[in-house]
């Protein structure tokens, strides 16, 4: 049975649509992951997950080694069979979240010593621990560990982070291949630093490629920069990485980010905004994001959105929806979030149909055009 | 089409199994009713919630007149279509929750005067405007407006209010009566009160029985006056209501006042606990409740109970529960709730089975034996 294999089969532009196949099951690019930070994609169950259309979740490494905690985890039988979920799951390395959430952090050439946010127990990540953890979860792609910088720092501490992140991957590589079975059923991802400078994204690119991995991320974009910026990088970043193996852009995002992305050769995207937004009231929808607090919705017995076709726009109307938020209540979460999920896969489903009939520019210019109404 | 039928189609002592037909479906008896207080039953899909085995649900007037109001229901297409529950929904008068929960009232015989807790806004509630809700908001079995006193009060304020409730309970079945064509397919069920007092329970149940309902529910128990005492006033009130018609004991209870109270008649149940319960991690089995937030259940791989057939025994190990209670993940509400409105349901099925077979008491005996014991 394949390990991991990726195939290209259409391309429109930069675009790319394709397949990746792991022993879990397919994985359709471009395509979305949703966030399952604790073992649960928030406010759903697994089952309604894969019924948006999503081939693969992703898992937090920083949280679950907090909670319930990786050995206990690989006690218990993995991840998958935990959470009930049986198809791929990726995992990310803990890098970026120790960096944001955890306290008292100490960075060394080793890892990151730090303290959680929970307990304020003292934890230390490495690559080789990152690593192991990962095989502990059962995680089906396993990303390397790196230090993510803040993009508006000086150019000579990019440089000198994405360099330590370099080091990192290779030890990241070596430690994963030590991993036995493991090591014979997932995949590695290397993930580009360098942050919006073009040369240094290069090295970083060139470095991670003489490694070898299965697949590539470009990290250290969508923390502030901006679209803009961000588009910009993508303008040269991807092009950076093989042709023939997946690219992964970190923590994107908004429906326009990822049709601007996968314009730019991006293959897979992960991001908690449908999930955040779900249980906060925002819906996606094809003429826009909409506030269901908005007291316009009250009597409103539309659906969310009139092309979407979850099961939230099939039964309940926005002014169900607005009650609901409005109440607190838990059912407005769920029914949000699912309907957000289910937008997010519709997207994929519509770019990946865009780029196998050569339409992208065109899907892309009539998405921009409903999608960024003033109005909404 | 048939308005409302009821027929016993077993006893066993005084336990009976029946079934009332309506037409939005057919509900069977001993029911339990899952509490959708705000037009959702928390943390529940109303198609999982009807998988549980769910004939009929509670509304609560009290909370949809205030938000999002009755008028603003009834121009929406009433509460089933808002909440995409297409079966019977009882709904209560308000007397209640508005005594429970209302800042500022006023208690006149006319009805009550309040200030709504969500926004302070003043209303008024009396017989005939309770009446006018249920209908707004398209009830199916629509509640009598009542007093409900406390149970300690001194014998004279309980027969005072008890009188007051039955003048209620007149205009009530009027103003019901008024209703055109919501009353020629809804049900009205009186209330009788008189707390722990069996002569003015008697007197009580008379003067409804006077009125005439189409079912009768035993008020003010479990308002704080402990298994025992509620037991005692079991052993005579619903004696003293027809024998054809359906009794409803308001508001309770546990799995074991479930089981004594249709041991002694009672056809019919509404009660927040399975649902509330699954909110704050207390999952209730046929050994008992337990707390999922105990340590104890962090490596444990089995499921909530062995016996139970729900979605959450099916695919979840107690390991896992507790990791999301811990984690106060929405996901842990839904399948503990699922779990105990399931539980329920069985509790239910199986009272319904014992009757038909003519072991009730056996049942009883048994469900206690293994219920009951301490070191749940």
């Amino acid at each position: 049975m394949t390990r991991f294999s990726f195939s290209i089969n259409a391309t429109d532009g930069k675009a790319r649509r394709g397949s990746i196949s792991m022993q879990r099951g397919e994985i359709r690019t471009p395509a979305f992951m949703p966030v399952g930070t604790a073992a649960t994609v928030k406010a759903m169950k697994p089952e309604s997950v894969r019924a948006t259309g999503a081939d693969i979740i992703l898992g937090n490494t920083y949280h679950l080694m907090l909670r319930p905690g990786a050995e206990r985890m690989a006690k218990l039988g993995g991840l998958h069979s935990f959470m009930n979920w049986d198809r791929p799951i990726l995992t990310d390395s803990g890098g970026y979240q120790v960096m944001s959430l955890s306290e008292l952090r100490k960075l060394t050439e080793s890892g990151v010593e730090f303290r959680s946010h929970i307990d304020g127990s003292k934890h230390m990540l490495t690559p080789e621990r990152s690593m192991e953890i990962q095989r502990l979860l059962g995680s089906d792609i396993v990303m390397a560990f790196d230090e993510c910088p803040r993009a508006d720092q000086p150019r000579d501490e990019i440089a000198e982070s994405m360099e330590l992140s370099m080091r990192w991957a290779k030890r990241s590589r070596v430690e994963f291949d030590r991993g036995g079975e493991h090591a014979e059923s997932a995949a590695l991802f290397g993930i580009q630093q360098g942050a919006l400078i073009e040369d240094l994204r290069k090295v970083s690119a060139d470095k991670l490629i003489d490694i070898g991995f299965d697949g590539y991320a470009v990290g250290g974009l969508a923390v502030g920069e901006g679209q803009e910026a961000m588009f910009a990088t993508l303008d040269f970043a991807p092009d950076q990485l093989p042709q023939d193996k997946p690219r992964y852009l970190m923590g994107v995002g908004k429906p326009d980010d990822l049709v601007g992305a996968v314009e730019r050769g991006i293959d897979m995207f992960d991001c908690v905004l449908p999930t955040r937004s779900g249980r906060n009231g925002q819906a996606f929808t094809w003429s826009g994001p909409l506030n269901l607090r908005n007291a316009r919705h009250a009597e409103d017995t539309g659906p969310l959105d009139e092309r979407c076709s979850c099961p939230t726009c099939a039964s309940y109307s926005r002014a169900y929806l607005h009650h609901l938020q409005k109440s607190g209540e838990i059912l407005g979460a769920m029914l949000v979030t699912e309907h957000n999920l289910s937008f997010y896969q519709q997207l994929m489903q519509a770019m990946r149909d865009a780029i196998g009939a050569g339409q992208f520019t065109q899907f892309a210019s009539d998405f921009r055009r409903d999608y960024l109404k003033a109005d909404t």
